[in-house]
């Protein structure tokens, strides 16, 4: 073994043990997260999300061949599963994934999954991407299941987020329902060589015509101080790429449009815009939740429930409570 | 005119001056909500959602004819249009809604639009729901024109939730798109005289045996004090109750689907558990906007922003940023 691979496998443990240690929200992770933020900001973020069974694992290896191989690039990937409640361990795929990736350096895979608060997970997700973007992996993958506030949170950290469908659920198309449609950059069109894939394509552009889909841009709701505007963008028309993730087909074209995307992001200064908006609202949740947790010190659990009791028994009203404990 | 009379319009005036008060967040307007709120918690809160054109303020107007006539309840109607800068005017249909319910002392009305922060119109609205329920209303209905998280939000403040459809889009079921489905409690299929009913309701029932909607029931998600949980229920199977809302048709259906679903509540103690949801997410609301307010008094915008400016271009981290300033 060279020395060169010893030293990559101690900063690849290095990496891994830093991840472990954002996940529990230890003070090693958060030293870590303090000090790689300045290193952070570089990485191309993209989201990877939609039902199981469309085949979103077998697709994100073969762009990550794809862009290992054709564009030369470093890719950090981080598989979230909020349904389970295992960690680190073989889930979404992890097989499969092992067979194609294993033993390629430019490449770290990091299975998340659900513990404690879901906004916790969506927390320490952001944590890990920007632990994989301050050590340098060009491009960050954020793969979830998909369906729910949460996956949207998550998928809310990339930059261009891929929304996966397959052909195969009769007319249904899982995205609309699960209501992560509207999240989509660009629609994956994956296992296009199923029989129905004509049929579920028609329907997914129909949607796209009645103007369900816009992407992320332009969304924010934020109150307090707030990041500046882009300028008035073109607006993005969400493309859908045919692709068959298992036989490696429609990769360029995923990756083309991933690019354009990028060019869009960048011309209308959204990715700017997009990423201030990510700091302020880190910013905000971290500053409200310190300022809960140091109020929270001064008073013993059952002094805050005796209150909450006379608010639910109407003697006093949320606000008095409110007063009465400040 | 009758002494009575004159009261009752005096009276009606105060409550709207109240109104005016919590909507634009005043002292009055807090006063009037602390006074109130031991009053509160005795009126059946009914949310009413739907797509633009399904017909809603007919409904409404119907719906509460018929809990006047045959019922003997009183109504207080609470009409949200987060998409319209105006407030207390002409909007949501009011001139239909004046036409039928105009000159009936049992029924109050109020617009309410957005102004300043969505956040802030669902507290206002809640706020304004209270005022109604302490003054005595049987029956409080909020409508909403339901696309958006605001909606499903303010939909939220009621105990039972129906979302209104239409035919006459194809296809297309409007409260699949718009992300609303999954909050029905009852599925109001409307103007069901119109050509193509047949083929909505179809898809409204396949959606339903998906699994897909289920009423807002043990959704909760807060972190910290949790009001206890209720007891395990039967789970509420939401129906489709098919009307003409312009012809009044289908509003005992409707009615009697409303009371069955709150026997439902009531004998799973939901609604005791949903009472002390809502009141701890006012508090939980109330206290960390209060602590943030507290917080925002000791710097000046000029501080935090050059703060801000220091995270944006990545010299310190967002938990760097809220350490330096608590």
């Amino acid at each position: 073994m060279a020395i060169e691979s010893v030293v990559s496998k101690d900063w690849r443990l290095q990496l891994a043990r830093q991840i472990t240690a954002v996940e529990n929200d230890t003070a090693a992770g958060r030293k870590a997260l303090d000090e790689s933020f300045t290193h952070a900001g570089k990485a191309i973020l993209i989201g990877v999300t939609g039902a199981p069974g469309t085949g979103k694992s077998s697709l994100v290896n073969q762009l990550t061949k794809y862009l290992r191989k054709e564009k030369k690039l470093t890719v950090g990937i981080v598989a979230v599963d909020p349904s389970s409640p295992f960690t680190g361990g073989a889930i979404l795929g992890d097989r499969v994934r092992m067979r194609d990736l294993a033993g390629d350096e430019g490449v770290f895979i990091r299975s998340m999954a659900s513990r404690g608060a879901l906004g916790g997970l969506a927390l320490a997700t952001a944590g890990v991407v920007q632990l994989l973007d301050a050590a340098g992996f060009d491009v960050v993958m954020i793969e979830t299941v998909g369906a729910g506030q949460s996956e949207v949170e998550i998928a809310r950290l990339a930059h261009t987020t891929l929304v996966v469908e397959a052909p195969g659920f009769g007319d249904d198309i899982q995205s609309i329902k699960a209501g992560i449609m509207e999240i989509a950059d660009i629609l994956v069109l994956n296992k296009a060589d199923l029989p129905g894939v004509e049929s579920t394509e028609r329907a997914l552009r129909a949607n796209l015509e009645l103007g369900y889909p816009m992407g992320i841009n332009g969304k924010a709701g934020h109150q307090g101080t707030l990041p500046a505007q882009p300028e008035k963008a073109e607006r993005w028309q969400p493309p859908v790429i045919k692709t068959v993730a298992t036989k490696g087909t429609g990769m360029s074209e995923l990756s083309d449009a991933i690019w354009r995307h990028r060019d869009h992001l960048a011309s209308a200064n959204i990715l700017e815009h997009r990423n201030r908006e990510r700091l302020f609202t880190e910013f905000d949740h971290l500053l409200k939740q310190q300022l809960f947790t140091d109020w929270q010190k001064k008073y013993s659990k059952r002094e805050i429930d005796g209150v909450l009791q006379r608010v639910y028994s109407r003697q006093v009203s949320p606000r008095q409570a409110v007063d009465e404990l400040l």
